[in-house]
């Protein structure tokens, strides 16, 4: 008679979820760059600092439909005592003065347009009478204009050289402005990262297969196809990889030469069919980690194979789904270059209570809701690791740290905001 | 001599904003439903209620790696009283039970896999001990186990029927994971509605162009292109129309016939060289409105023809931003059959004072921040409609009704979130 131990065969030692972090980002170093037309620049992230090449406004430029004119000519005016002054021009969008602006005179300007050096004031046009007098044209005004009044000075907004976006800055509707109107039409941003997802397990069916009973169809490998877009890189959705050491080593193997770093998701449990953990035990990978000390998804991997990056999420949806979240995405950002790649955290305020106790630290799914300037966040009712319907209901992960009690309604918590929140 | 009025050419009537998104959205009709492979949903439109067609999950599931048992095989034992149970099965994830299971035997069962229907409950690995005798393999077992423990009762997340997903939702990773569970590998989403974006003016220079005195780059094209995208319809970057009224005209009704609404840039203030202005005031399209109580862009324009929408926005980086967010953003969400189409409207705490005063409602761009549960929010420091420069670091249009007072910094303001914001 023989007893087993009936340990954790792998002996996994459990990292906090902070260090599993740490002993992944080293990895992930920033890929190079490559050059994307203006609007295919949209939701990528700038590889490259840029600088203004010429101040903005380029031009004294109008603020308003009106009258440019020498401020001057307007002291001491009023309601008895109007000025006059002759409209000796007229300047549209895009046209340039025709005549200098003598003392006494005016020229009718457009918002936008380019003011006469001379100027260094423009008067609303609604301040003002036209007066039509010999076939001349006069305004008439009855109040003192102050100097530079409706101008924009040049650089007001940018001093030529001055920087206008950082690198790691991800490209949308603000930026694409500000490039275009520094006439950057080719856009240095940072290659997407190229990322094999592989489920694993012969359960799975392909999702136009028929039903079979015991079996699941492989909606993990969508989901994160999903999240890795989301991330910023490029899905490449590979052959389910069945449960057979050596085949799953070859795969993996073939896919490291061919990807920034690979995902799998389902087999790292500690049951008896977990091939990526037996690959990860077998040195074809050096392991970052085998645990981490978290629901779900305790039993997340990660390892290093020639300096790419190897994820094992779990197979369950929801630890999958989080696993993802905490680990990969933070390791795409950092292959962007993206300053802050974790997901966003802030407080906020329990909206009911939550009454799972644990000793690991629990990412549970929930919803935000911004109520008379404050934060609530509400846990998901179902937010078991293999629950799935909740996810698509999520607006964030709140952190439940390990504790003996429950949590009540009212208390302050930490949240994960996940991308493509409602609020 | 003659005297004009030098009032507003056009007449216009002033709406509030809502008043005026009230008069644009009847024209914003849900376009019809196209299909898509499932990884090419994501960002898409739902455009059809998803019902479950089967119970998921849809067989009695094991949620951990350990026995199934009979848990009366379990009653009374203890510590001094261990249950011994012959282990007569294995059953991986995909397989299913290959013996009934008898009382006083359990099956080895891994996470996820199929629970023998005689199984009334699972024991973790972790709580057993494995003991091989006489060729035969047992576990012992030393505490009582409850009946339904660690199995996931078929139809737990979702009934067949159930109504999964309604049309009008966004497809993200969440409901790309409920998707591919139920097999649903084509779906339905609400066709891109395509929209003409055409900027005006003689002033512009394409973004490749060398800079002209007097003469700015066509950046809002780009801009409204980006935000277009953003908001889920096809953007169509279309010849900049030059200040004449004829050719105008030409180029916006041969637009109305190609796409789905029409847009335009410059050319609504009350300068002389107006085109769009005068083209609506001509008869050519049904107006809306052509001011609203805002700031910046209160002489935003919509009009229709023949049904579909016309946007005249500011040629003013500003406000021609905000016009979009409030009107047009709106109106394709409504085109896009999105039950919300309006920007997220939300409470927050002025993080500083706002001192500027005016007669029309301002909608300032800034920034939000969460702290310690609480949103706060942060105007820029320039915001003139003019000004470009701010729209890449908002997070947020501050609304500031109109009033006579600066706002002090603690007071509670409404802000409008926009797409993009890090909170």
């Amino acid at each position: 008679m023989t007893t087993d131990s009936q340990q954790d065969k792998f002996r996994r030692k459990a990292l906090q979820v902070p260090d599993a972090q740490g002993r992944i980002l080293p990895y992930a170093r920033r890929l190079p760059a490559e050059t994307v037309a203006l609007p295919d620049a949209q939701g990528r992230i700038l590889a490259e600092r840029v600088t203004a090449p010429h101040p903005y406004p380029h031009f004294r430029r109008s603020g308003m439909d009106g009258f440019a004119i020498l401020s001057r000519d307007t002291q001491g005016c009023g309601a008895n005592r109007p000025a006059l002054l002759e409209v000796v021009d007229e300047i549209p969008c895009g046209s340039l003065p025709s005549v200098p602006l003598a003392p006494g005179t005016a020229a009718r300007i457009m918002t936008g347009a380019k003011v006469p050096d001379e100027a260094d004031a423009v008067v609303m046009f609604e301040m003002t009478e036209t007066i039509r007098q010999d076939g001349k044209t006069y305004i008439r005004l009855i109040r003192e204009i102050d100097p530079g009044k409706n101008i924009t000075p040049v650089g007001l907004e940018l001093a030529a050289g001055e920087v206008i976006l950082e690198p790691g800055r991800k490209v949308g509707a603000g930026e694409i402005s500000v490039l275009a109107t520094f006439g950057i039409d080719r856009v240095p941003v940072v290659r997407k990262p190229r990322i094999a997802v592989f489920s694993t397990g012969s359960e799975l069916l392909a999702i136009s297969e028929p039903l079979q009973d015991g079996r699941i169809r492989n909606s993990n490998a969508y989901m994160l196809a999903s999240q890795i877009k989301d991330a910023g890189a490029e899905p490449f959705m590979l052959e389910a990889i069945p449960d057979d050491l050596e085949l799953a080593r070859q795969r993996v193997r073939a896919a490291f030469a061919d990807y920034d770093a690979v995902i799998t998701t389902g087999g790292v449990s500690v049951g008896d069919f977990d091939i990526m953990a037996d690959l990860v035990s077998g040195g074809e990978v050096e392991m970052l980690f085998n645990k981490v000390t978290m629901r779900p998804g305790s039993v997340t991997t990660a390892a290093v194979k020639d300096g790419n990056l190897l994820f094992a999420l779990s197979g369950n949806p929801g630890a999958c789904f989080v696993g993802f979240e905490l680990f990969v995405r933070p390791a795409i950002g950092r292959m962007l270059g993206v300053l802050q790649p974790f997901l966003p955290e802030m407080t906020a305020e329990l909206g009911r209570p939550y009454k799972k106790i644990n000793n690991f630290t629990r990412f549970v799914r929930g919803r935000l809701e911004a109520r008379e300037g404050k934060l609530y966040a509400y846990p998901a009712e179902l937010d078991e690791s293999g629950v799935m319907i909740t996810i698509k209901d999520s607006d964030a992960l709140i952190v439940i740290p390990p504790s003996g009690e429950a949590r009540e309604a009212g208390e302050m918590v930490t949240v994960l905001k996940l991308p493509g929140a409602s609020l």
